[in-house]
């Protein structure tokens, strides 16, 4: 038996050796035979010849009589022939040729008489309008080929062609075993510790998307037995299986020992990243995927790894999704040691089709869903740099990047509204939103990135907002400032405020964890221009040095009480039902660039900005306050 | 009411007019509830958002001890500092961080002493190691707008959220009522007069691919009351209703006449070819559409009127097939009068994408099923030359159309093995064949249409075939002549010879029916060359002037008794069970322009010719020899 623990073996070559090895045991897709009228989708497991002629018997193409061509001989416009009763039959569209006429004349060219004949002026060329036998489809014909995936129109070939069942590939059931003591089902109320098992979810519907049929088993605690009892049901009802979570190399993990018990491992350890504790086993000619438990992990595992055996179960070629070149917008660092796949969110501004890496913490399950393509960056390879033009795999259609307006900037909850009211005015368009700061957007807007960003930056010289900010960023103009609303700034507090705060000073109080805004966020500017206004030393705040990225982040802090204050807007203190202590109200604008300006995304952007859904949805959030949103401001 | 009979009224006229009638109605999607974990590929009706937050509790990023960071302060390599055993909790990695403590370390980094107490020798800052609340998804966020198609990531993060039901867009029934008294449910042996009934097969697949359930109701005879009340029945129990087969105004239509009685008629008659008698009907908001009987009329009515619906009912841009140039190898010709459909099979020989149009046939259901793509030909044009670039709707993907062998050329049965075996040994490989006659493929090669033709021209002066056609047509070379097979040509006879045919003069027998090939087929000029050689008139033999396109199409006829006897192959003549009267060897080649031969379809089409497989199959067939397939011919 191979077996080696924790290997770090390159992709393809695991790949390769994986398949080599199910082989050798056998593995190799079933057929089954189903009606026609339920193949659609279905691939074809050998070819389809037809079992009748289609049309099956000689039909009129036309309404008129028919006839033996040879009676019609002779017939001209001076020396019309008249036909006796028993030489002509009439006949409809679609009616059989009777036996013994090999033509059809259509009836506006015929006479009828009163005695029942008819009086022709034209002779009829045999086989004139008759549907012959077979013109569409002859009989053992073949209409399909092996390996073919079914059209609707192949189904009405079929069956025009007398074959009413058929033989396809009988889709793969792959079994899902979740694994681990802190698992629980799905639901809205969680203890602590509990993990919610979601990865089922996904991987049901990965495997439905590449045709396979899913199979979830519950739960199985950590214990050896359990997990090996459960493989042997899940290979013998199954004809893949996966194993789910414990294949890292730490304590309570069977998979690796369970699946040995039950068959064979041939490679526990695989040189990617995230994945890499994947193990590759079977049970004789059945796959058995030890997959990690994080979600972005069994996701790239499962892609990488099960996928192609899906591919090869249907014939089909692997990986046929599109790939396209995009520039960088920030540096991708990668180990030598790993092929490592880095999400990145694109976006055409202009002509320019941009990546931007995401966040690459292998739990964070809501990056993966806004992701629009991957980046793989080769074993080996230390990573690429900002503005290099890399390779990206796209999980989004480049038409649907094409449509999407990229808001880049500081965060604010409006932006998920507006970009749920431009979808719904208009389905084509799509909005992608970073939040990465006023000054982020700033920067954004600078290096060709964004159509818009949020921001509310302070002078506090002049106490004005953004103005001087965009003179100084952008001295040669060439971009919009678009009015989008007020807002209530202020400091969240613990429902009730127990700690009993009254003005601003009061956050050094003894015993307060403060929870901060990251640096070149508007809301740290305004935070930093505080504590010096009011002569509040950062060192007495504790907790000044956390830092969260929205204001969502920092609520949720307090709302689970793992900090008691920190600055944020109204309309979040709303959501998490926190106390409130105003500050002051600040312009929240949008930055816009003027080559974006006439982009039909952000056109849509501006009327959105106008109507009075926007303003409905506003009001009902609380905290903002509007004045004619999406006039452009002057900037001087 | 609006109502206007075998009306001529422009597609986009229609749509828009039919649409504004059904929102006038109260046309609108519904939504239902469903779980998260069935919702894959559904869309979301309403913006979700977060329930809880994911992580929902503070953990333990690493594993090794929680602690409260201020305990830590002061801790360095040369001052360690001791935590006793109530100052620190022993955690793994996902575990809740303990109450009151804000930081963990890394068991790496911290000394267990006897007697319980841990000894640490650098300060923990607060928060690290510790996954925090809401770092994937805060309570109360947006995690999908509205109109969103749910992805497996999405599952993940709605689960992840705490969401566990969501409101989708419900998928609407469309109910499918045939029509007809010749029409019978799919089977092996229908009765000449008998129509098969497989539109419903191909609608209901065409549905499905639209996220649309169908539901086929069974087949109605041609009585006004019984379609009246099956339409008042589907229109109860269906989102919108297709009435199929009786909208031409024809006798037995009583198609517009039910509508009305049960709902209204906007227009009977669309300016489209084909698909011309379309009923745009509808009984209060739900859309009563009538579609023409012939297959191809009604995928195109289907295809052009009842998708927009399904497409605003899903709240998405409709017809986001790809579209494309290519150069037409053949004239089309148009009337003014109706936009035109014409169905186009495409390829891609060298880097030029050409279409070449199908037959046109509206009931030619087999020509769909070879269309790589449609022409759409405006209202008020006349057509298009041979050469011009024109506008495809692709069928098939770009990329399928690269890997595809173009061959074109004389037809033989073994064209559909070969096909059928190089998509076998690559899945990536396809294989589309028109069937042209041996003169007809040489021009397509000329024209650098074909990868490959197939030709069997007898030199009749030398008797040598092929090599002098070859020489005539490519005086400077450029191409290759590949061995295939040699194969038994003779005359295809009834079973039993009941006519007693004992030579090939014999077919001028008084009674029998030729049916001959077309002219330009090698088939063809072997007959040419066969009467003369044996000094028989064409005008002696009947049905000289009948021509069928392929071997298949000839034996058929002879097969179901509508000719007695044609120039055929042996392999055909077995198939359909015929006599068979041997009358020479020919050979049949493969011609191959040499800037294709190192294409990838061409190699897999030699590796193909020289395997075994091929071997195999061909003797199978019956009636051909094998010479070194796949070898190159000598043409001096």
């Amino acid at each position: 038996m191979s077996f080696e623990y924790l290997t770090n073996v390159p992709l393809d070559q695991a790949k390769k050796d994986y398949m080599e090895l199910l082989r050798r045991h056998g593995f190799a897709s079933c057929s089954e035979c189903i009606p026609v009228r339920e193949s659609y989708g279905r691939i074809t497991c050998r070819a389809v010849y037809a079992r009748i002629n289609a049309p099956h018997y000689a039909a009129s193409a036309m309404d008129g009589i028919a006839l033996r061509a040879r009676d019609s001989f002779g017939a001209t416009e001076t020396t019309p022939v008249t036909l006796e009763t028993d030489r002509y039959v009439v006949v409809d569209t679609g009616d059989p040729v009777p036996e013994g006429c090999d033509a059809v004349i259509m009836v506006e060219d015929t006479v009828r008489n009163d005695d029942g004949t008819v009086t022709i002026r034209a002779a009829a060329a045999p086989w004139q309008h008759i549907r012959q036998i077979g013109e569409d489809i002859c009989a053992g014909e073949m209409i399909l080929p092996s390996y073919y995936e079914i059209t609707p129109a192949a189904i009405g070939a079929m069956i025009a062609g007398g074959v009413t069942e058929l033989e396809v590939l009988r889709r793969p059931v792959v079994g899902i075993i979740p694994t681990g003591d802190e698992i629980i089902p799905p639901c809205s109320d969680p203890k602590p510790g509990d993990i919610l098992e979601f990865n089922s979810s996904i991987f049901s519907a990965m495997l439905q998307d590449w045709g396979a049929v899913p199979k979830t088993y519950p739960i199985v605690p950590d214990r050896f037995e359990a997990i090996r009892d459960m493989l042997l049901t899940a290979s013998e009802e199954c004809d893949m299986v996966i194993l789910n979570a414990g294949s890292s190399a730490g304590r309570d993990d069977y998979s690796t020992s369970a699946i040995r018990e039950v068959g064979e491992v041939l490679y526990h350890g695989i040189a990617i990243k995230p994945g890499k504790p994947a193990i590759l086993g079977c049970r004789g000619s059945k796959p058995i995927l030890g997959v990690p438990g994080y979600p972005v992990s069994g996701i790239i595992v499962i892609e990488e790894l099960l996928r192609p055996l899906v591919d090869v179960w249907f014939g089909r070629e692997s990986d046929i999704r599109s790939r396209t070149r995009a520039t960088l917008t920030r540096p991708v660092v990668s180990g030598l040691k790993y092929q490592e796949y880095v999400r990145v969110r694109m976006g055409y501004v202009g002509d320019r089709l941009t990546a931007s890496p995401l966040p690459r913490g292998s739990g964070v399950v809501s990056s993966f869903m806004k992701a629009d393509g991957i980046i793989e960056v080769p074993q080996g390879t230390e990573g690429y740099q900002s503005g290099e033009e890399v390779r990206v795999r796209l999980l989004n259609p480049k038409k649907k990047l094409k449509n999407t307006l990229v808001v880049i900037g500081s965060h604010d909850p409006l932006l998920d509204e507006l970009a749920d009211l431009i979808h719904m005015e208009n389905h084509s368009l799509y909005v992608s939103s970073a939040h990465v700061g006023s000054m982020g957007g700033i920067m954004a807007v600078r290096r060709g990135e964004a159509h818009a960003a949020g921001i509310h930056l302070l002078d506090t010289e002049t106490g004005v907002y953004n103005r001087s900010y965009i003179r100084k960023y952008f001295p040669r103009g060439g971009v919009y400032l678009v009015r989008c609303v007020g807002r209530q700034q202020g400091l969240m507090l613990q429902k009730g405020n127990p700690l009993s705060l009254r003005s601003f000073e009061d956050i050094t109080k003894e015993g307060l964890r403060y929870v901060n805004r990251q640096k070149g966020s508007g809301t740290r500017v305004l935070m930093d221009y505080l504590c010096a206004k009011h002569n509040v030393p950062a060192e007495k705040i504790y907790g000044y040095e956390r830092e969260e990225m929205t204001h969502n982040a920092v609520a949720v802090q307090i709302a689970s009480d793992s900090a008691d204050a920190g600055m944020g807007i109204y309309s979040t203190a709303k959501l998490y039902d926190l106390d409130f202590l105003p500050i002051c109200v600040e312009e929240y604008d949008l930055l816009i660039p003027g080559d974006a300006w006439h982009n039909a995304a952000v056109r849509q952007l501006i009327a959105t900005l106008q109507s009075p859904a926007f303003a409905a949805r506003i009001n009902a959030m609380g905290g903002y306050t509007l004045d004619h949103p999406g006039e452009i401001i002057d900037l001087v």
